[in-house]
C-alpha cells in the first residue's frame, strides 16, 4: 500500500523530532501501521535554519496554509502551539477532511468542543495524545483501557517545570525564585514562566483529562487554578515534618453534586508513589470504580516522548482513516451526543484536608483561641506542629493540618483568625489529599 | 442499535464482576461504545450456587458448548483458565466467527500463535487485557499507546502474590516460607502456590508482554524462569544495607544479537519507582527509544480490576465487530506476516550485574583470594561487605556487589570459589538491575 502522506505545521523540536522517529522508527511503525508514513511538506518560518532532522525529502514552505490546502496531505499535524493561526489552520484542516494530529493543549482546552463538533460532522479524526504528559500515552488508557469503569478521580503531577521547582526546593531547602532561575537556564521553564508556575498550563492539561473521564464538554473556565509561587522552604520543610511532600496537582473528582476541577499545590503522604514522582517526571493517578486506583509515570516533557505520542496518534490515525467513523473512539471517548451536563463544582463548596500555617505572638493562650476558632467552624484537628521561640523571638510559626472541610469553612475560621491581634500574617494554607 | 449478546464460560469471581460491573456501569459503557452490552448465557459447574452477581436475566448452562456454539453470542468471554477445554472452545468459537475476549494468560502464552493465526483466518478479535496485571491497561500501552518507539525493554512486578511475600519479608524481616503459610491463609497465593513462587505464572505474563512489545512470536519456552523460594530475610537485609530492594520481576530486553526473556529475583535500587511497589501490586516499566522510561502501576489481580481489563476488551471489540479486519489493531501489535524471528538469548549469554553471598571461615586472606577469582574472570566489583565475627562464630558472611557480567563468566567463577576449602556453602546469588 502507499505510504500515507503527512504535513508538519512546526518544525521546532517537536517537529524535527516527529521526523526523526518516524524515519529511525520507519520498518517498526509500518509493521504496526500496515502502511508507511510520510512527511511531504513542512511549515517552517525560517527554512533556512540548521535542523535537528534531514529534510531534503520534505517540501518546506513559509506559509503554513500551503500545508492545509496541499490535497496529497492526508494528516497535518499541528506543532505550531497557541490558538491563532492553530485553530484557523485545523478548522481548514477538517473542513477539507483532512485528519489533524495535535501536540496543543490550549488550543483542545479552550477550543476543542467546537473542534471536534466539525470534525464529526466531516468525518475525520483530530487526536491529541501529545497534548497531556508527553509522553505517557494517558490519553489512551482513559478514551480506551479503563473504558469499563466510572472514572472516579484524577491526580497528577502534569506538569514538569512546576514539579523540578518544588524538587529542587525539597532536596536542597532552596527558595522558590531561586531555583526558578536555575530552571530557566536550564531550558525547563520558558522566559515568560506564568504558564507554567500559575498552573495554566497543568489546568490545560486537566481539563481535557476531565473530558474524557467523566463525559463531560471541555470547560477550561470552570478549573480553580493556584499557583506554586508561595510556597516556601518552610513549608516543604514543616510538611517533611509531618510525613507528607508538596506537589503541584491537576485533581479532577467526580461528587454528588458536580465535578471537582481544581489545580494548586498539595500535601500528599510521602509513602505514595506519586509523592516519589520527583523532577521534571510526570504522573497521573486515576482511580475507576472498578479497577481501583492505577498510575501512570512517564517524561512529561521534551521533544522525544511527546514526537512518541504524535507517532503513536499517527499510527491510530493511519489504522482508521478509512474506516467507517462509527468504529472510531469518540473524540472525548464518550458519543458526542451523550455528553454529560454534571456541573462543575465552586472551590467554596469543596471539600479537602488543609495545612495551615500562622505566625502567632509566642504568649499563652494563643494556641487555644485558634483551636476554639477552627472547632466552632466545624474544623477538626489532624496535627499541630508547635516550636519553641528562639532566645530573642516574640513569634513563632504554628502549624495544623485538619480534617476534611469544605473550602468556605475555611475561609469562614479564616477571617476570624487572621482578626486576632496575636496572628502576625495571613494565615498561610496548602490543601491536603490522602489520595485513597 | 441492538445490544450486542456475550456469552461467558465461566462464572466465578472474575465472571461474577465482570456481570456486575457491565450491569452497573451499562450507561457509561453504553455512552462509550455506543451500544449496549448484554450477557445472553453463561456456563457454570454448578447454577445453583449462590452468586455475586445477579443472574436472572442469564440463561445458566452447565455444558460450555452451549455458550459456544449458540447463534444469538456474538463475543465469547473465556474466563474458565487452564488449557483445556479452554483450547478447544475458544477454537471452535473464532471457527463459528465469534470474537473472543479472555483473561487466560497460560492459554494465550502457550497457544497465542495458534489461536491468533485462526482468528485472523476468520476475521475476528481475540483481546487478552486481562491475562497480564490484571487492571492496569499495559496490553493497549503496548500495543498502541508507544507505537511510535522500538521497545528496548520492559520490567515488571507481575504477580501479586509473589510480591506480597517479599514485601511482608522486607517489612517484618521474616522467613519465606512463613510468609508464604500467611498469603495462602489471605488467599492471595493458591494451595498449590507453584505458579506464583516459581515464576511460572509471570513467565506467562512476560511472554505476551515480549511478544507485543518486540514483534516476535509467543515463546514460552524461551523464558528463563526462577523463582522467589531461595530469597532469605539476611539477602533482602544485605540489599537494604547497600540501598537495594529485592523484586521479583519478569523482564524482556532487546540486545544486539537477540531478545532477552527472564523470570528472576532481582535487586533494584531503592529509589526508583518500581522499588516502592508493595504488597499485592503489579507494575511494569517499559523503556521505548522515543519515550524513555515509563511505569504503569495497579492492582494486579482481583475479580473487580480484572472485570474491567474484560470490560475494555468488550468495548474495543464491540467498537470494532463490524469493522473490516484491516482497520484492527493485530492481535500481536505488528502485523502477523511482519513477526520478526530475533532469536531468545540462552541464559549463560545475557549479562547483569549480581549480588553474592558467601559463608566463609573467619581467616585471613579468604577475601582476597575470592576477589582474585573474580578479577581472573574478568568480573568488577562494586560494594563488598564484610562483617565482623560474633565471639565464638567461625564463619562470617561475605557480600559483593559485581558489575555487569555474561552468566557464564560467573558460572566459571563460582565453580572456583565454592571448591575453595574456606568457602562453606554453595554461592547464593541474585541479579542485579539499575533499570536505567
Amino acid at each position: 500500500m502507499q505510504p500515507v502522506k503527512i504535513g508538519l505545521l512546526g518544525l521546532g523540536t517537536v517537529g524535527g523530532w516527529t521526523v526523526n522517529v518516524l524515519a529511525r522508527n520507519a520498518q517498526e511503525i509500518t509493521r504496526r501501521a500496515g502502511r508507511g508514513i510520510e512527511v511531504g511538506k513542512a511549515f517552517t518560518r525560517s527554512p533556512d535554519k540548521p535542523r535537528i532532522c534531514p529534510t531534503e525529502h520534505i517540501e518546506l514552505v513559509t506559509d503554513p496554509w500551503q500545508v492545509v490546502e496541499d490535497s496529497s496531505i492526508d494528516i497535518v499535524v499541528e506543532l505550531i502551539g497557541g490558538t491563532s493561526p492553530a485553530l484557523e489552520l485545523v478548522m481548514r484542516a477538517i473542513e477539507l477532511g483532512k485528519h489533524v494530529v495535535t501536540a496543543n493543549k490550549a488550543l483542545i482546552a479552550l477550543h476543542g468542543n467546537e473542534i471536534f463538533a466539525k470534525a464529526s460532522e466531516q468525518g475525520v479524526m483530530v487526536t491529541f495524545e501529545a497534548a497531556v504528559a508527553g509522553g505517557i500515552p494517558i490519553i489512551k488508557v482513559l478514551r480506551e483501557g479503563l473504558a469499563g469503569n466510572q472514572i472516579e478521580w484524577i491526580a497528577g503531577i502534569i506538569n514538569g517545570s512546576g514539579n523540578f521547582i518544588l524538587t529542587e526546593m525539597r532536596d536542597q531547602g532552596r527558595e522558590f525564585a531561586d531555583v526558578l532561575g536555575e530552571a530557566q537556564a536550564l531550558g525547563y521553564a520558558e522566559a515568560d514562566p506564568t504558564f507554567d508556575v500559575e498552573g495554566i498550563d497543568a489546568a490545560h492539561k486537566l481539563t481535557i483529562l476531565a473530558a474524557i473521564a467523566f463525559g463531560i464538554p471541555l470547560q477550561f473556565e470552570s478549573v480553580y487554578t493556584e499557583g506554586i509561587t508561595r510556597i516556601t522552604p518552610e513549608d516543604v520543610c514543616y510538611a517533611a515534618e509531618l510525613g507528607y511532600r508538596i506537589k503541584h496537582l491537576g485533581v479532577a473528582r467526580r461528587a454528588a453534586q458536580g465535578v471537582e476541577l481544581r489545580v494548586h499545590p498539595c500535601l500528599i503522604p510521602e509513602r505514595r508513589l506519586l509523592a516519589n514522582v520527583d523532577g521534571v517526571m510526570n504522573a497521573v493517578v486515576v482511580s475507576g470504580d472498578a479497577v481501583g486506583p492505577t498510575l501512570y509515570y512517564g517524561p512529561g516533557a521534551g521533544a522525544e516522548p511527546t514526537a512518541s505520542a504524535v507517532v503513536a496518534d499517527l499510527v491510530d490515525v493511519v489504522r482508521m482513516m478509512t474506516a467507517d467513523p462509527e468504529h472510531r473512539v469518540p473524540h472525548l471517548a464518550f458519543q458526542p451526543e451523550a455528553l454529560s451536563d454534571l456541573p462543575a463544582l465552586p472551590i467554596s463548596e469543596i471539600e479537602t484536608a488543609y495545612y495551615l500555617r500562622l505566625t502567632v505572638a509566642d504568649q499563652p493562650g494563643v494556641l487555644a483561641d485558634i483551636a476554639r476558632i477552627l472547632a466552632d467552624q466545624g474544623i477538626s484537628i489532624e496535627a499541630v506542629i508547635q516550636k519553641e521561640a528562639r532566645p530573642g523571638q516574640t513569634e513563632v510559626p504554628l502549624i495544623f493540618l485538619t480534617h476534611r472541610v469544605k473550602e468556605r469553612q475555611l475561609n469562614a475560621a479564616a477571617s476570624h483568625i487572621e482578626a486576632m491581634p496575636s496572628v502576625k500574617e495571613p494565615l498561610h494554607r496548602i490543601r491536603l489529599e490522602t489520595l485513597e
